[in-house]
């Protein structure tokens, strides 16, 4: 996209999707990037349903990952750094004339800043409506009906299945190795952090699992991985069609 | 508590609970401090359920609220600041000794900026465990037992219940009214706003009900609250063993 | 206060008072919230001579008390956050029409933040007026009268005595212990960090005082309190009644 | 002074005094820079009363003058930078070895900032001491024996004063012209600003007085200036004095 | 790479090499991400060389560009945002034990901020190594060889070149059009703005170029982009073996 | 300046000149404030030739000098405290009217600051023109004709020439002594770092040289020294003159 289709895309494409990933370990057999990897591909597969009503702006490469730190090559942004970029990339385009922005994250770690930041924008940017999504936690249902561990999550069946079907060339298959799959191999802090919903207790991964991952990758398969997108990105669509045409 | 009591605790009650709440609007009928009302009491009931191994620590009265500021007397925070006073309470209280740190949230306008500084203390404080909870949504499956309309939320029967239960003198039950209670009664943005689920989008919520309360708090009894009070207290109360002994 | 009364109150009431604190040692026999428990009576106190003209917005329950931090149980802000905490109070109160604001604050250690916010102010919000006060030093004269030692001060005769006059039952009397008293227990650094006007030097309570008391508190009456809270209160009355009707 | 100088002076001389001083409009005959030269003068004079156990660092030259600026001329830091500037100052010295810093500051406006910083050193810095000390205040008992209007202070007497005393060739005498002498002449909110004590109202002196002088720069006289400055230096020694031998 | 891979390097591979870029008008034949694919580009041809002994760490997709922001698409981060980002990938690659960090920007408009980083991390991280490099620039002799205009620059004729050699499918060949050319186009200031060396004075491109174009582009050719990027690569490479083998 | 010039010069002398410096190492024989000195004393000469047509604001004693730390004395602000200086100077006189504004600064160690506030003034201040200017590089071609060492810069030929001419009785003579002068006394990545060009590496100066100094100030003259200052005011004076006529 050059300056010239901005400047179209400004009247004619209302909305503008962010994808936003994280730089951090995703085990053995996954790359640092799998994140934003997962969610460029589904930025684009979302742009082309839509069809000319929306464009992809820039990617954020690195999210907020403290908890991936103890792995090696995860690379973090604080919360404070996290939300002024989202911000500035978001004031930019404000400044452009659009006034509907979507991010699309692949990494869970930003969820919390990008409500920050959609919280603080009321304040400054009234008249902007930013909206947000993580990927796989759309499409649970489908999640649920995949072959997947008792404790599954980062880098487990889910996620790799994503990549599997987006970018199969960048998993090492024959490197994919399980890691936590049962509550009973962790302690009971570990418990109470992955046991959903509320009381909230954020603990480092290396304390949840000895490789980073929980649940068996091995089990993830393309097919599964096709479903949780298709999922993903109809669920995405169709909230962004809802929105453009209010 | 005097800082003979503060020293005795660092020692024999591992846990600090902090309540947080807001300062906005809550309709006619219910005060601008209702979060922190319900966050305080519930905070109370959870240290006296623990016995001895909970203390309570400074309120955060005031959160982040600027979706209701088109209502008066709401005061907010931005997400930074309320990030740094959280931040530096636990800062100080680290720095006696304590490791564990639960903050109880009746503002739901909280949750995100709680994560954000859960995330980057696992970076500065790493020999700390902190955690948070909200309330309501704690006990969802009660609330769903209630008498609720359709759409229910911020100021409506469940909010307006647990007042009637914990600070009913507080409550001006000649004045509540019903706010918004059916989707028909939303714009098309505002319902994918209320929706739930993902993908998020924040709004204003003088967009979203006239008199910013969502569902019919004329619904609301005390037995009701009480039973979402209980619940509340008696989930995070069982967070809290397992965590103190683990 | 519901929104209602707010709404009102922008236009009948011009005057919004928020009362600050702290929560820090108070000597073996006062609270940890002795400073915002003082406020917040006093505004009280001020609010109802003012019949009406001003209503009382949400407190800060934690000030600037590093120098106590020695002492269990003291939580700080630091200077940054708490002018960012009162900065924003006010802005909000700002945005819904309100030009007077009062600072009462319970604690000394905030009156310097509290003078940089009304410097700051001046140029962010040049159409409000920004004022604050202290509480002991607005009656030295009353607090003169009282059977003071030569030194006193935090956590002294004047101070516990208003506590006695105000929330008797969260003092430990019992428990009162006389700290440093005299010149002569101080180490000479100590001695110039309490000699009071200027150069001014900070210090560590406790290298000031081994039990964080200035003064003996076992001399503190009601009676006394009384006296020092009414001219405190008479004084800030005056004053605002002249600038509310300027 | 080199490198050299400064390499024995952490030794040698234990104690550094910053001056810290405004860029703001001072009435029609004196100096933007009025407050920086009288504190530079001061400290030279302080440091040659000490006799080498004090060293002179870097001014501050642009101070905290928000309350100036419908002046031309006046140049001001927000509080949260000059505390940096100061923090960073006072940070670098530390790490050259000294830890006794004091700033003598000829600008009042500075004062609340000053003594944020030195809160804030506290935590950061615990094994520094950190003083700051005003001029024409530290001498008010003299400037009560000068020839002073009723309402007196900015550009007024006292400080008029001061320069003849110490920079004659920058007062244009034929200048000098009252500005506020007073209090009929103020209206009754700049009253309540200047009537000094609590509560502290900061209002901009555009509204105090239409030249900005508060006072009679006329009836100034260097001998009058001379017992000012004399005072505030024979009060700074005696002060360093026991706080290097402490 | 996985985290595997990155466990390896922390030991095998001293240096990490970040590229930065922006996104920004770059006329209206080339995309806004120019810069960055440029430095990725350069990035891996880099390691290639080095062989080994580097790796490439996360992107920096967003750059300093409020110079470009009055043409569609551009986003920009302010100084103080790119200083964070990049403050804190180094910070987290320190972390994991490299010292050598070499960021290659294809945007000049990064290298301020790029310095400030580094001057910075002197204090803050006093074991690290940070270098940083722009591209075309580095190449100034092969640049003047080239056939340029008298005025060229941003999206001219090298800059051009290099896409065209490195991603030519992203350029729209048909679309390049000569932007200024001459220094009698300009206005005397940004004339001054671009005459080079020093004062310098920063300008809105919208007023030195009308479609954002300094140079011709239609004279650029693969070939001069090779020339161009051989040189860079090359002189990028013999540092970086100087610093690791030092 | 008082502000009776200030408010007719903001009509008639449309641009403000700051001369910033730092307070850092200058070898054994040049005072800590050298790079001030002669920053200031440049001002005053370019704001002579321009008779009239400009002003001198308030100077910047202290700059970005972490690399000199080592050497006692030294003190140094963070480039995001400096730059927040700059822009408060600037804000403080765009707020007077002024538009146009030229930061002389004697350090080379502030150019990078320097250059990020001109950026962030383009979104901030659009209607401003912002510039500024190093010292001795202006005058690299006077520079290259003088006696210098194969390796120089900091405190060597060129800058002592200066204060020997600028400010002769602030120089030590008989210190004065030879730093690093040939490439072979420095290790390979000093020799990186002093390689001029990019890649830009920065170090610390107690790596660069032993005593501070790079080259050999003895070879320094008045004659030199003068030969630069008029060199680099004459190219200061015909940039302003441009500038202020354009």
């Amino acid at each position: 996209m050059t300056t010239l289709e901005a400047a179209e895309a400004v009247h004619a494409s209302p909305l503008v999707i962010i994808p936003a990933g994280a730089f951090e370990q995703h085990g053995p057999g996954m790359p640092l990037a799998t994140d934003t990897i997962r969610a460029e591909h589904v930025a684009e597969l979302v742009a082309a349903e839509l069809a000319g009503s929306a464009v992809i702006g820039p990617s954020v490469p690195v999210g907020v990952s403290p908890h991936h730190l103890a792995f090696a090559g995860t690379v973090t942004l604080t919360t404070t750094t996290l939300a002024a970029v989202v911000r500035e990339y978001v004031g930019s385009l404000h400044r452009h004339g659009w006034r509907k922005i979507l991010v699309i994250t692949g990494h869970g770690g930003n969820n919390a800043t990008l409500t920050t930041v959609a919280q603080d924008l009321l304040t400054t940017h009234p008249d902007l409506q930013f909206a947000w999504t993580p990927l796989t936690s759309l499409a649970a249902d489908v999640v649920a009906g995949l072959r997947v561990s008792e404790v599954h999550g980062h880098s487990g069946e889910a996620e790799t299945a994503q990549m599997l079907h987006l970018a199969p060339h960048l998993v090492h298959t024959e490197r994919l190795a399980p890691g936590t799959t049962r509550p009973g191999e962790l302690d009971p802090v570990s418990r109470l952090s992955l046991q959903g919903g509320h009381p909230a207790l954020t603990m480092r991964y290396d304390r949840l699992s000895p490789n980073g991952v929980l649940g068996d990758p091995r089990n993830a398969t393309p097919e599964g991985g096709r479903a949780v997108v298709e999922a993903a990105v109809a669920r995405i669509v169709a909230f962004a069609r809802t929105w453009i045409d209010a």
